[in-house]
């Protein structure tokens, strides 16, 4: 039967703190050669990238191939006392990330932590959530690593999107 | 602009350790009535419930003016030395939640951790996750309240599956 076929397929290995956070949109680690089939099987066509560094060119490979686009939006994370991440790019992240014509799209930096939650977080201000069950999802993620001032961030983002109503996803 | 708009909507109440896990598949803590609006505007439709206690009625009521039905898989979690969480009911809650006629759903058992956690390892078990990542997420949601018993649960676990082709998730 259906279980037995399953059985067949070979072992997923999803990115490092990955998870899924509205219809077509996940969160995660920077994903490895070892996830590309994972990544396959959720039909990515987006990378949401949050970090300055030049893209892994194994995965600008893997991606070239598989139709994906790379979007990126270059950000520090934060760092006491004066490195900040840039407003501007979460808003112009934001913006992709709640365009569906870039969907399904997985949003990541390094480790799934920092950057890639203060800008979850302030999607989930935009979806309208409480400030306590944002920072609970954030933790969740950061572990024992969180860090006050991207809560912080979160807390205080200002959104300015700019958004395209046709392609608006419905969540 | 449709930020203005949005911004007049209430503030958001997701259910405690809530997270998506799959298209129209959550999982989260014990719901109550501040997370009606949350499990409104998800548009849940059932509830697959691990505890062997009855439903809260206050919540009874909500779902029933809601058309939400509540699937109960009574489970005691696992408890060293001698209880253990039944494997036919984690196989039974399983091909309920891989049948799309149920669907959106929200599991839930207390907290969210430890039952929850070991049905949606159970679930990742069936998707083909490697046991790293599948412990991986259970942590995330357990927190330092993990168990070790749930996660050998969730590696001996055969599942045995009694699954609907037609009404197949395509995940």
């Amino acid at each position: 039967g259906w279980w037995g076929e399953k059985m067949g397929t070979d072992t997923l290995t999803p990115c490092s703190n990955f998870s899924m956070i509205a219809p077509n949109v996940y969160r995660s680690g920077y994903p490895t050669k070892k996830n590309f089939t994972f990544l396959k099987k959720l039909g990515i066509r987006s990378i949401c990238y949050l970090c300055p560094e030049e893209y892994a060119l194994v995965n600008q490979e893997f991606y070239g191939d598989n139709g994906i686009q790379i979007c990126q939006f270059p950000m520090e994370g934060n760092k006491e006392p004066f490195v900040n991440i840039p407003e501007q790019q979460v808003n112009s992240a934001l913006s992709t990330i709640m365009d569906t014509s870039f969907h399904p799209l997985l949003i990541h930096c390094n480790k799934g932590k920092h950057r890639t939650g203060a800008v979850c977080g302030c999607l989930r201000k935009v979806q309208g959530w409480s400030l306590v069950s944002i920072i609970d999802e954030y933790n969740r993620f950061a572990g024992d690593k969180g860090r006050a001032m991207d809560q912080q961030f979160v807390e205080l983002f200002k959104p300015r999107l700019s958004l395209n109503r046709p392609t608006l996803p419905d969540w």
